[in-house]
């Protein structure tokens, strides 16, 4: 257990040391729950005017660190940029997911346009910029994509689906049309990751929420191996990046992900037992409060977080949420967990 | 691996015996990718219709084995037959998921009327009676339930959801109001197995569907538990009765369902790897091909079929899909899988 020093408490815990109490911050931290928030979101005109306008990314993204002093700020953003960048144009309707022209077939691959990457994701990366010199000097900044198996799901479908099934056709009728949409996810992935890092990100973390989707041979071809392209290729650039994996709801395949991909740490979904991770899985993890406990009683709530820090005390450990904090939360409730995870 | 006998196939996989070519049969086999199925539904009124009238419900049960000749047959019924039962009459809407009306709140339960249970049921058991007089000799039939879990959701909620957000604020907030109304649907289960069982059933299945919503604590409490006492509850009464478990979903925490529930057998949704099961679940297990799998090419679902053959050949295993199949899978597609699995 760490008693100093001066790297940031989190990459610390990515890098294999048990620091206690844990370092923390919640998936969605910066979000609807916040009325700080939603009133940037207010003026901010559409949801990608929000992420590709620095001034609103960064306050938005700074806001939960004042309010709650947590150990690591996440980029505000969306997994979708990728996309938008590579020709597919994103959109948010009101009280809707986001929307895209769907694919119509494999043909569309060759006409995604990655040159202009990182040119029309510039002010993402001025964004970065901009928090790591605003950040408290021992918060850390964690940048982060879209896994290339979640990112195909929207393009195919354009939307999001209940069980992700325009792209799984892909996945068993087509699979090497799949590939090459995902090579080109994988080659932007490590631009775009590379260029939140040189501007300043600590760390990056690659979401593939709708990992869970696909069978164990899918889930090798079109979860795993595309990981640890964007793992190996990223390190190849920038020796010693660090990666946070999140594939969620991949319950016991977890395994097999943390070991492969080359990852420094796995998120773990509420699903996930924590004293299964905390012997099966041979990575640092980060999680996994359900985010509903924060709409139960006071009393669930303290006996599920007194659960989750014994499970995986002198274990290498971020405290975070199993997923996005709901924006029906309670401000006296995050309150109170921060207190109880802060008390170890 | 079994060379004759007269107990039926799947039986002997539940009793620990491996099969080879494994039993098989599919979820959700009676249903709308039949044609013939869709003829009977066209003309039998409401869906809870043709699930309480005997006539209807024997001949959609009875369809898929004459076409396909599967190893067993599971009782067409639904659910939420148990809800219905205690006095939350359900109804399907055309398009639409089922529904209820929601519960305001714990006081509700205390009204649920479990005495009118067997007599409202009493069709499903005639229909039970029926399918064993009818079935070929060989063939295994299945009765069912919901678990009581995955029925407080669309009982709490009075509809399907996509996060069960409903019924878990009963879990996080009010538990001990949660572990009310389970108990009672543990108390209806058992009478509804029994019966069932006593009517001509070979075996039973529970199935939770939404297992895989809760955490850790939550998933132990009103899941493990509440499916303990029925196993428990149902051998009390019937010695011997055979139990298969499926809680979808829950990953890693397979083991700890399948040993602690003394269920014979657990159902596999296709998010678990088949080697991981082989070794790591020590129970006769059942799946779990993907659905969507049947709406790929032919040369990838052979594939997909041959590893999981591979995966699970000398382990005590029934062949079927991880999940319902759609409506959208092509019948040429259902007799190639079929053939692939037994050759073996």
């Amino acid at each position: 257990v760490s008693v100093g020093g001066s790297k940031r408490a989190l990459l610390k815990v990515l890098d294999g040391e048990a620091v206690w109490p844990p370092p923390a911050w919640l998936m969605r931290q910066a979000g609807r729950y916040l009325p700080e928030y939603r009133a940037v979101r207010a003026e901010a005109g559409s949801f990608l005017d929000l992420c590709y306008t620095p001034k609103h990314a960064v306050e938005v993204t700074l806001q939960p660190i004042r309010r709650f002093g947590f150990d690591a700020a996440i980029l505000f953003s969306d997994i979708l940029v990728i996309p938008d960048a590579l020709g597919r144009p994103v959109r948010f309707e009101v009280g809707e997911g986001p929307r895209l022209d769907p694919m119509t077939g494999p043909d569309e691959i060759d006409r995604l346009d990655r040159g202009r990457l990182l040119r029309h994701l510039a002010p993402v990366f001025e964004t970065v910029s901009e928090l790591r010199a605003r950040l408290p000097r021992e918060t850390t900044l964690l940048g982060f994509c879209g896994a290339p198996w979640t990112v195909a799901t929207y393009m195919i479908a354009g939307r999001g689906t209940d069980d992700q099934a325009p792209a799984k056709r892909w996945a068993y009728g087509q699979p090497e049309a799949l590939d090459r949409l995902i090579s080109v996810l994988v080659e932007a992935s490590i631009d775009y990751l590379e260029a939140q890092l040189a501007a300043g990100a600590d760390a990056v973390q690659i979401f593939d929420t709708w990992a869970s989707a696909l069978d164990a041979s899918a889930f090798r071809r079109f979860v795993v191996e595309p990981t640890t392209r964007i793992v190996t290729g990223l390190r190849a650039r920038r020796p010693g990046a660090r990666v946070i994996g999140f594939p969620k709801g991949v319950g016991a395949r977890l395994v097999e992900y943390a070991s492969a991909t080359g990852v420094d740490g796995v998120g773990l979904d509420w699903g996930v037992d924590p004293a299964w991770a905390a012997t099966a899985v041979a990575k640092p993890v980060q999680g996994n409060l359900d985010p509903l406990r924060l709409l139960g009683s006071e009393r669930d709530l303290d006996a599920a977080v007194d659960e989750l820090l014994a499970a995986l005390k002198d274990r290498p450990w971020i405290f975070n949420l199993g997923h996005g904090i709901t924006p029906e939360a309670p401000i006296a409730m995050v309150e109170r967990l921060m207190a109880r995870v802060r008390r170890g």
